[in-house]
């Protein structure tokens, strides 16, 4: 199995840019499309517990702002053949001196 | 890429269990056995952020008495093809009202 992959690792990076991006934007629609449209899909936010698509959607919706302005401190992004990454990263929030922690798990599946 | 695979489904269950009960027991060499020896693994526990295969192993040797005594309350395992999995779950430790949360990606490498 090849780690890190150098344009694997190139996709994963871009996905989780573009996600950080469409959430500093609280761009639904973008924020919607990278999460897996199943009912396993799962989501642990700062304060909530969200399973299934329909879960997430409707708390993005009813979000009002968005999520809070923030910075990543520290990425660790690593891939594990061609079609699976995870990405973890430490980030502070606008209004916080604690540290959040985000931890994403990326899969190609055969439609995107 | 097929989902949840009965096989592999059952795999990862027999993996998360079996990690839960070493927590629960402290039981480190098997602790360490279940992480990924690489300096990319990355473990966030419920205070602390520790990358690499050291970090881990260190923060197990200084946990004095292990992890506290904590109860499942909701747990969404999920695979991806043969080789892939994630592990959801909520859960709750003794002495706390709180209910924390925990992901594990599970990888099936050449070696195990």
């Amino acid at each position: 199995m090849k780690i890190n992959d150098i344009v694997v690792l190139a996709e994963v990076t871009a996905a989780f840019e573009a996600y950080e991006r469409a959430l500093m934007m609280n761009d639904i629609i973008s924020l919607d499309s990278f999460f897996w449209q199943s009912a396993h899909v799962v989501r642990y936010g700062v304060t909530e517990n969200l399973y299934g698509t329909n879960e997430l959607a409707a708390f993005r919706r009813g979000r009002v702002g968005g999520a809070p302005n923030r910075l990543l401190k520290r990425v660790s992004i690593t891939t594990y053949g061609d079609d699976f990454g995870t990405a973890c990263a430490e980030y502070g929030r606008d209004g916080s001196r604690a540290t959040s922690r985000q931890i994403q798990s990326w899969v190609r599946f055969p439609d995107g």
